[in-house]
């Protein structure tokens, strides 16, 4: 089937996902469920045989059904697995509800999602079958802003804040620079975790190497991690463990019942770098 | 970009892998290396801007010059880290020689390469930088057969059997059946490893639970593990470490120098599966 493009079905749409500027991910559909511009990216979704509903951002792949799984749990449990008692827990991006689902397997007492894109909430509260139920949650609370200036601004504490960004090129490259770290470690308690994803290992290795000098620079605890995403470029993504007091091996909490990817054996596992990685980093 | 086919630069040609039927990885390139059919697949090979030259047999990517050290050194090292003198090693498949790469950079005595079809051996020594140079080692020995008619009717005897065969489904499919790791076993010397690919967690998890059945029915130890290949479908791939006396987590030897990514830890965090792959292997 290779170096040959089959004919469409009469109304189906490719949906492509650049990696390089020239290889990437296809997706082909018959049934676009939105495209739209808002305010702040081109948001599309559509349904997939394979993968269930898709969502793209300004062209590259945000969360599909079949595996956002693995991208979620990844950014969530091993942050709040190693906190003995996470009651405050921030969420900056992650207007998809991925992350919020896995957050609230937890005995918190209260989330906070921030998201810039209000749009996105929409699209993603009409197709993914979570967000609905997760925004019903007496522990949730929506608040529509931009990720870096809630961060400067905010005077609130939390014992996990999470950066559920898109990549750290393009618009939300804010999230991923030394000022956002700087305010976010203001806004943890003490013994509180942060987590936040760095990218693809195979695209942004790039930017890994300013970025762990920066972070160790302002926590104690800078630790990178990895995990699989099938859907994201490379399948292999970049994850920080980020803090004052804890150790990213001390897993205080036994994770929820039910999970598709993460147990505590992985939770251990992902600390173990790759000999490319570590020498990025340092 | 999405939701729309940018046009192609004159000259260039797109190869495809398609993981479903609609969906896949795509390649652009104006440098097609070779496109011909042998008498057991379609063999082709481009160059890529990022990737270098990609290897495609029967529409699947096999090798990437940017990417293949991730599959090959974790199909190798772990079988022959846990050997305390691995002297005499079979590799079965792997035309492409990445597999024999790594194993050169173990102080082996003899290792032998079983590929079924020699145009992918050819293409391979003509567009990959490293097969002319292993095919010149002294240790190296190759033998154009079947992978299979070979395990049942060889009379020799290895430390290690490395299994590098194309996917789970297709002409590959007997290379991941109960008759061949039976033959297998029988070419172990005592205290002998064998690893072999078991395929996509994303596709042919179907094909784990039986495997799994099979061959710890075989083998007193029949441990699967995991690593990341950026290139192959879904980015996690998995694979069997398979003896009747060896611990996959007693390493015995230091790692060579210089390797991409495997390393120790690595190699220990491998053996940590995720709940997905947990449950389908029972």
């Amino acid at each position: 089937m290779s170096n040959t493009t089959p004919k469409k079905p009469a109304g189906s749409s490719e949906f492509r996902e650049y990696h390089t500027p020239t290889s990437g991910l296809f997706f082909r559909t018959g049934r676009v469920l939105c495209s739209r511009s808002s305010a702040f990216q081109k948001i599309e979704a559509f349904n997939h045989d394979f993968f269930g509903t898709v969502l793209f951002l300004d062209g590259l792949v945000q969360t599909t059904e079949k595996d956002e799984f693995y991208y979620h749990e990844m950014l969530v449990h091993p942050a709040l697995a190693c906190h003995p008692a996470p009651e405050r827990v921030l969420i900056i991006g992650g207007g998809d509800g991925g992350a919020l689902k896995q957050v609230l397997l937890h005995p918190v007492k209260h989330v906070t999602l921030v998201e810039i894109d209000p749009q996105v909430i929409e699209v993603s509260r009409e197709y993914f079958p979570w967000l609905k139920a997760c925004l019903k949650d007496k522990r949730a609370e929506l608040v529509v802003a931009d990720g870096n200036e809630f961060m400067a601004q905010s005077q609130r504490l939390f014992d996990i804040i999470l950066v559920d960004s898109s990549d750290p090129v393009g618009p939300s490259a804010v999230l991923h620079q030394k000022g956002f770290f700087r305010h976010l470690k203001k806004r943890l308690n003490p013994g509180g975790v942060a987590a936040c994803q760095s990218g693809s290992l195979l695209l942004h290795a790039p930017t890994f190497r300013a970025k762990s000098k920066f972070l160790k620079d302002i926590f104690r605890v800078a630790r990178f991690y990895t995990g699989p995403v099938p859907t994201y470029p490379g399948g292999i993504w970049v994850y920080n463990f980020l803090s004052d007091a804890v150790d990213p091996l001390d897993i205080k909490r036994k994770p929820a019942a039910g999970l598709g990817y993460y147990n505590a054996d992985v939770h251990r596992a992902a600390f173990s770098l790759p000999n490319n990685l570590k020498k990025l980093i340092g």
